[in-house]
């Protein structure tokens, strides 16, 4: 046996890259990094050395020595090295950067590894696109934009253990290879070797575990962990995802609502230093009134006002004839020309949109009002408008029309592209905001019976279930969704304890008793030895991080994203396997169905 | 909108089962859970609540309320109930829990939720056997033993988070569905729906991708990750493990066993509250000559001593044939009776161990030998032998001979019987160790070829690169294990960075350049863009947990575990699936191999 040599013999740097200050003049140091970048001035050769704390400047002096500096000269960007020299004052600093008052009068020099030129430069504003910095994220994981996120996202998830920590939550790891349920077409399924024939399925959500390990006495349990969906992915999902999952016994709705508050509270304070109000709420009914949305982005205003009572007295045949009339003022922009409107006319008639026309209503600076239908409305008619959408003059009222749902949805779509176009979404304002009072159900046109609108294990409002047997779209369920900046970044419910109830609702869902008790028996069963009342809620963890980091795609908050296709660019995956191994897990390949 | 209630209106519980002391006398309390047991006495009912926290006593009395007391008595075990009463003393106090001082006069009582009678007592010593309580395991871990250990897990990975994040690791999440290997036999593959007859692979370790967030620049990596095997189980090992992974970039060995012997140190302090002295470090060969095992349990003595030189000298033909003659001194069991001798002789001649026979010596307390080869050797031998062992007066001598591995193993497994049987593997202490320099490769007697020992990307040591060529089983890699009480809980090298070097070591592994191009084509391209030197190791979460327990088994430490079929016995997974659903994947069943 032998002891430790001191770690200083031998480690291969004294100080990072982005360490050293001006206190620290006269020191002899050791960096290693990788060449950022590298100038010649006179007899000086400059290099920028980088790692993932910083950037710090080297000095090679011919004076000093020729070969050191003809060595320098010949380093490649993204060569990697190690330097040892004595920290000296810059002449003309860099206020730039942290370590922008020093260099490192360079000693000795040596090359740990080469590099190729990149394919693309290792650069906040990279040259390179998508597709080749995926191929090579390894690099593109080199740029401040994506290091900057990938240590963004471990501060979160940081901050999100030490608030659950502390508040006697603990964090237990539910099993991924799972079972796979009759309705799961979603799901991605695992051949077992070892069981021919038989198949594990991924978790889509760790919910029954969850749940059964309230059922299990655990009290509070959280879990940040991976989902898999085998989906169509559309631009900003991934075919797996990573839930911050949690779930508490003996509470009611408050309960929650105040818990994943405050964690949200602790995360805009540890992280961005905000200091936010209690969450408004607003029912599901009222967002959708309101804003066309279940998600409404609150950080602006332009909220939806109806306008059949003031709209529907004139000869206007396409308002009369409409189940809904609603429109939104946007502010300041009476001033638009008419080709500005024109154009966002035909921005709502787009397909991705889908309504048939727009009426507008420019709010004078003078109190008078100018319309496209003055033909048919006079100006105390307008004025009703006004006052009913909340436009004050130099507004712009913008009016839809049609079938209540689908025309809400256009009016919603044209808010948030005017919000955007605006500039009110701000990336680093944080408006949060609780929607509460779900439907428990809703109906699916291809199906042609209802679904669940969260998931099966959802309670209902006790005070609704009257309703279920006659008019079951109608029932509200104690479930809730965290919305923030026109995301939800959260949701969840109080879910049914009682076997009882859970049977009525799988009955209500279309399960056939024997369905029921083969797909979630388990978990009924488990209901039959003391449930106790419990809820929960998830987080999406990749769009939590990417909202709080200001920005709106997943992609950078991702290590090794997949793309559309569900494939790893740069580990080329998913690929064929060999038949022996197809063998071994007794299946083969058939042609595919399409 | 509308503004929060305040939680106090709506609770379910103002204190938890485990909080009430002597000091809230006089109380109005709402406590909830469990009913532990019931107990009759006078015209009282006595009835312990329990929940996760702890148990508190409720009493109900006839005098005070006969129908409520009616009700209490009606309570079955495991039923879920809500109380609310005022805190009073009890009049005998019980000193094993924290609430033995204190019962609850309880004035109001609501039942929550039934229970059935439970298939096990719900009790630290359960009447329930291995199976049925896997089965009803959201009911097992309502017992102390099961949840004490998931809250421990809870613990250690908290104190290994705070531990690495302080020291600027950061935890980075890695894909999940990546791809098999050629050699991964024990990989579990996942069908894609949208990539017909591919396949992705859940990963047996995030290895190559944790080195390319080295190469990415990320410096110091983490991640406490879910890994996949698909291999028939042993006793004690799951399908799905979790590893704490970790990674170090510009580091040599030194530098990895500073910061994860300061990390294991940590542990030990913040869990148990000891200090530990610097690990003792042991090489590879040393660890095998002296413990026999390259995972020794330095918790206790019984060292080998070879005797070759001092027992090869006489007539003893298995003795003199033998490649090696080794023995042990057992403490203290001179006093062994001929009938334990023949035990422990039986019990190494088990095919489990397979030695051919055993040669004892008792070293008597008045300095004098009695052996079983009296008829070979005098006591200037034997004396020699005790010299050798280390045997003092008191001590039992026991001695193994044949071919050198085979015989290490055998002598390894008794010294470990042994020190089971006279307890010296105390649960609470804890004697971590580094074994080190362990060999590059291992022959692999199928295959006749040599395989890595770690795995192909552990670097060799320079000094040893010479043998590569002439004699590869002698070249030493730059790998370590971190041993913990006979376990490995540990593991990890530093890896090559060098292209020219990883590819030399595929070639001496057997790879052709086209193989190792198409498994680790894209490690290998990311190696000619600046790797820097790196290296790192992992925990098995599951094994340390268990180890810092106090525990052998892992599986109260795993919420969920599967049982030595790999199957999730609670919800019967695996399990066959629809063949619509293996349709879309354009797989279908075929008959199994076997």
């Amino acid at each position: 046996m032998w002891v430790n040599k001191k770690i200083e013999d031998i480690m291969h740097r004294t100080h990072t890259c982005g360490e050293l200050r001006i206190t620290d003049l006269g020191k002899t140091v050791t960096l290693a990094g990788w060449v950022q970048k590298s100038r010649d001035l006179g007899g000086m050769t400059f290099i920028d050395v980088r790692d993932r704390y910083g950037i710090t400047q080297l000095t090679f002096n011919s004076e000093d020595d020729e070969t050191l500096r003809s060595h320098a000269r010949e380093l490649g960007r993204e060569y990697v090295i190690k330097v040892t020299g004595t920290v000296i004052e810059r002449s003309s600093k860099n206020a730039k950067i942290p370590t922008g008052d020093i260099e490192i009068k360079v000693s000795n020099l040596e090359i740990l590894n080469e590099s190729k030129l990149p394919p693309f430069t290792i650069e906040d504003d990279t040259d390179g696109g998508e597709d080749i910095r995926m191929k090579y994220r390894y690099l593109d994981i080199r740029r401040n934009p994506v290091k900057n996120s990938l240590l963004f996202r471990h501060k979160v998830t940081q901050e999100v253990r030490n608030y659950l920590s502390g508040l006697d939550f603990c964090e237990i790891e539910t099993p991924y290879l799972i079972k796979s349920t009759p309705e799961g077409a979603r799901d991605f399924v695992v051949p077992s070797r070892m069981n021919p024939g038989q198949f594990y399925a991924l978790p889509q959500s760790p919910q029954t575990f969850k749940q059964l390990l309230m059922v299990g006495g655990m009290d509070k349990y959280f879990q940040i962990v991976k989902c898999f969906r085998d989906e169509d992915l559309r631009a900003d999902r991934q075919p797996e995802f990573t839930q911050i999952d949690c779930e508490m016994s003996f509470v009611e709705q408050e309960d929650i609502l105040n818990v994943f508050e405050g964690m949200t509270r602790h995360l805009l304070k540890t992280i961005h230093g905000i200091d936010v109000e209690q969450f408004p709420r607003m029912t599901f009914e009222e967002a959708m009134r309101t804003y066309g949305n279940d998600k409404p982005d609150i950080r602006f205003g332009m909220k939806f006002g109806e306008l059949n009572a003031v709209a529907q007295h004139k000869e206007f045949a396409i308002f009369n004839n409409a189940e809904l009339v609603v429109g939104i003022a946007v502010p300041g922009a009476a001033s638009y020309t008419r080709k500005q409107i024109d154009e966002l006319t035909e921005w709502v008639k787009r397909p991705q949109v889908g309504a048939s026309g727009m009426v507008y209503v420019k709010c004078e600076a003078d109190g008078s009002f100018k319309s496209s239908v003055d033909k048919f409305y006079d100006q105390e008619d307008l004025a009703k408008w006004a006052e009913a959408t909340g436009a004050s003059a130099g507004d712009l009222i913008l009016i839809l029309s049609g079938p209540a749902n689908k025309t809400r949805a256009q009016l919603s779509a044209l808010r948030m592209e005017l919000g955007n176009r605006l500039g009110l979404r701000k990336p680093d304002e944080f408006a949060p905001l609780w929607v509460i009072d779900f439907p428990l159900l809703e109906w699916d046109e291809d199906t042609e019976r209802f679904h669940a609108m969260h998931h099966p294990f959802t309670s209902p409002k006790i005070e609704d279930m009257p309703l279920l047997d006659t008019d079951p779209g109608k029932v509200r369920a104690n479930a809730y969704d965290l919305v923030l900046n026109g995301n939800e970044i959260g949701g969840g419910s109080i879910r049914i304890h009682d076997k009882d109830m859970q049977a009525l609702m799988f009955k209500h869902l279309g399960f056939t008793p024997e369905q029921a008790q083969e797909q979630f028996g388990f978990l009924m069963n488990a209901f039959q030895y003391g449930a106790p009342p419990h809820g929960g809620l998830a987080f999406g963890l990749d769009r939590l991080t990417a909202i709080l980091g200001g920005q709106e795609t997943i992609r950078d908050f991702i290590a090794f994203p997949k793309n559309n296709s569900g494939r790893d660019v740069m580990i080329d995956a998913p690929a064929t396997v060999a038949k022996e191994q197809l063998d071994e897990l007794s299946i083969s390949l058939i042609a595919p169905k399409n």
